[in-house]
């Protein structure tokens, strides 16, 4: 019956996907696309002008029977995708937080691609692990403890909440969350108290502990002391604190070692989420902000957002993560894993597949070496700084709050005629219409009550004169607004 | 002021990360280089041999402070990464599900990445959140519901569980998780375990109902039923079902309309995990499997399992998910999503950021069109038959249970002198033999007690010859083993 068989299989065609020929030509022609499209990015609305439903006008809304060629998709990319995007690698791209990319990101992303591998456990990709399992160690912490790749800070958060409920719920016993209460303040990222929801937190008890424009958006131990006890004596548990190292609205920097010391008193899990600002902490001017880290339970930063690549989440004591997360069933057992040699990643986050992401750091590492990378962060800095200095040169505006890493937050004047509403109003006007010119991407928050215009120096292809060509067309706004009141 | 900072500007020397130059250089060298590898695979082990702790001795810990060439990058790269992989597209990877890869699937990649936007809400990239709204019709739902991109299946039923736990808390009132229950085979991954911890379902209260194999390891309607009553008996809530269409263990397939019938009854949410088997419904012949699937709450599909590309996600009604997910930030805050009339998908998962990922399918569907893609499936599954009647061809062995898809679960014959645990070590042996040899990697399960050996047809590489080669090695441990009997 075998000989049958293998007679036949001459005559069977098989679709090839990963044809080599193919292959050593499609990419190479993306790779051409590619630098294109950067030459030209200047030139694309930096948030695009499309209406909603766009692009189901323009693509066909069904799968072709039939192949199509990388020349027609490409044209669609140009003619559909292109226009529909808001250009996160625009250098006139200063909204939000920038999302930083590399050559050798890309570099890094193309090989974790081409192995594809799925390193749920040691035995799947040893490599993979190893290398994630070296990569905390040679960028900027020491000791027990060890670092996972996770997919968003949102999932950093999940998971160390996760540990922290199910730890605190083995000593409680009483199976009972609603007892279980979490702190941060109220700049912290609203996917905090996202995650607190999903674990079974109840929404009242999250405490977001408000801060002032005085103390810079900073939270105040002296008032996390306060909640926690005032917590405690109605019966309350104090169960996870979450630190954050560069707040989205304003950069805010929590005091890590004074909260850390507070909540550490009440036997709380303390988290930092250092998404934005962690990645500065590679300056020695900027280490200082880590001081007292050693005292945390887990830390969180987003390298895409400033060092040219993906997220990571440091985790100091592993245990009681793995033990909230592990899963062992039978199609996944392996000699390596039961010997407890070995690192399964896992158990350290929501999925069980993940990929060779690690590469990518290591990649960026490697090819531009710490002192490029630290030239990178103080570059955007010192942009930031003239940034700041041109808002700080016109009388008609005013810094909100004082800048520390990549972030200006500014707005026009309060008009003292008339009231607050109007300086919101004048505010949001004025960015709408730098918004709508499609030459400048900025965003706004509000921060204690104030409408804030933040202007976030970061994109890999920004130059001073991207800096100067917006703070230009700011004037020009203003200008045109001032004159029409 | 600012016309001395402008005179200054010239003198600033920049670090570029993006320097066109080295974008049309860096990446062509990588696109050189993958090929290759591709075309060496065969050489590599499929397992790793490699021992714990290995990379650690071989490349250095710290980040150097000075750029390397990618040359010496790619050296380690070949040196000291390849020989730590397990070759997951090795055409002669057996093991696991497949992580299947194609040329298509890279280029959306390299689009993706090329692009870097961060899709959280629609205004932050229209054409990312659009794109991804034309798949699920363009692939195979149509209807009023929606599809999203997740990172896992494990997030997949992690969000629609918070999304259908929610929803009970709201009709319940009484705050407490204790009472509800979920449902799923003894055959769900155990992924779906995890997922009910982490959301706070206690562990008395996951009920992973026995299956047979002599129905196939499919979850019986009848048994669910039962299980339901008796619970609604004692005072618990039916909250979710987990169906599964295509078991990691031995793709063992669950009746949708019977089994989502009885949970309808009593109002439970069911999803239905189709990782695997979801992107075979693509043939006609695969359909059925299908059917009654218009009576559930979500569908979960992985197509890097089969489909070469990333995970998907489709929720019939989506407004519980975005009703337990959706934050509104004062820092996201936008016309377009007061409006209503943009979808934005951080309310659809766990984590704000998310990539361009759709590229990826777009890209595939578009160069390969549907037909290729048939013909892919079939092909896989033709090459299992072709395993699976060398297996039925050879005494010594037998098939576990009847094969379906892609995938033969056969295992040596039960030993009737020694015993079960005999046959269980025999077995084993002959496993560890094969990988061992690392000429092929095969992985094993238990299936109603049973030591099972899976061979598991799909990785894109493989052609008849390398099954043909697979089967004659099995035949050759198993000569040796049952010689030295």
């Amino acid at each position: 019956m075998g000989k049958n068989i293998e007679s036949n299989l001459a005559n069977t065609p098989h679709f090839n996907p990963l044809n080599p020929q193919e292959f050593r030509k499609q990419p190479h022609e993306m790779v051409d696309f590619i630098p294109d499209y950067y030459q030209n990015i200047d030139s694309y609305p930096v948030l695009s002008q499309v209406q909603p439903g766009y692009l189901r006008a323009n693509l066909p809304q069904n799968a072709p029977s039939l192949p199509e060629s990388l020349e027609t998709i490409l044209e669609d990319v140009k003619n559909q995708i292109i226009p529909g995007m808001t250009h996160w690698l625009s250098p006139n791209f200063f909204a939000f937080f920038p999302s930083t990319v590399s050559t050798a990101g890309f570099l890094g992303e193309m090989l974790c691609t081409c192995f594809n591998s799925v390193g749920f456990n040691w035995i799947a990709s040893p490599a993979a692990t190893e290398l994630e399992m070296l990569l905390p160690k040679s960028f900027m912490f020491q000791g027990t403890g060890g670092g996972v790749i996770q997919n968003t800070t949102s999932e950093a958060i999940l998971v160390t909440l996760i540990a922290a409920r199910d730890k605190a719920l083995d000593v409680d016993g009483s199976g009972n969350l609603n007892k279980f209460v979490v702190y941060a303040s109220d700049q912290t990222h609203s996917t905090f108290a996202k995650a607190c929801k999903m674990v079974g937190i109840s929404p009242r008890n999250i405490r977001l502990i408000p801060t002032t424009i005085d103390a810079g958006f900073s939270l105040s131990p002296i008032q996390l002391k306060a909640a926690v006890e005032a917590d405690m004596e109605n019966g309350l548990v104090p169960l996870y604190l979450c630190v954050t190292l560069g707040t989205t609205s304003t950069t805010a920097v929590d005091p890590i070692e004074l909260l850390a010391g507070v909540a550490k008193e009440h036997g709380m899990w303390v988290h930092v989420d250092a998404a934005y600002a962690g990645s500065a902490c590679i300056c020695p001017e900027f280490r200082h902000h880590l001081n007292g880290v050693e005292l945390v339970d887990s830390l969180s930063l987003s390298p895409h957002k400033w060092l040219l690549s993906g997220l990571d989440c440091w985790v100091k004591n592993p245990t009681a993560l793995v033990k909230a997360l592990s899963t062992n069933p039978e199609y996944l057992r392996n000699k390596q894993s039961e010997s407890d040699s070995v690192v399964d990643f896992k158990d350290w986050k929501v999925g069980t597949g993940r990929r060779f992401k690690s590469l990518r750091l290591w990649l960026i590492f490697r090819t531009y070496g710490v002192v490029n990378l630290q030239d990178h962060i103080r570059s955007d800095v010192g942009m930031a700084k003239i940034f700041e200095d041109f808002v700080r040169s016109d009388p008609r505006f005013e810094i909100v709050v004082p800048r520390e890493f990549g972030l200006v937050c500014f707005r026009l004047n309060p008009d003292e005629t008339f009231g607050s509403d109007y300086t919101e109003l004048s505010n949001q006007k004025l960015l709408d219409w730098v918004n709508s010119t499609g030459r400048v991407y900025m965003t706004h928050t509000k921060a204690g009550g104030i409408y804030v215009l933040r202007f976030a120096v970061g994109a890999t292809l920004t130059g001073d004169n991207h800096v100067v060509a917006a703070w230009k067309l700011i004037k020009e706004g203003a200008d045109a607004l001032l004159k029409t009141v």
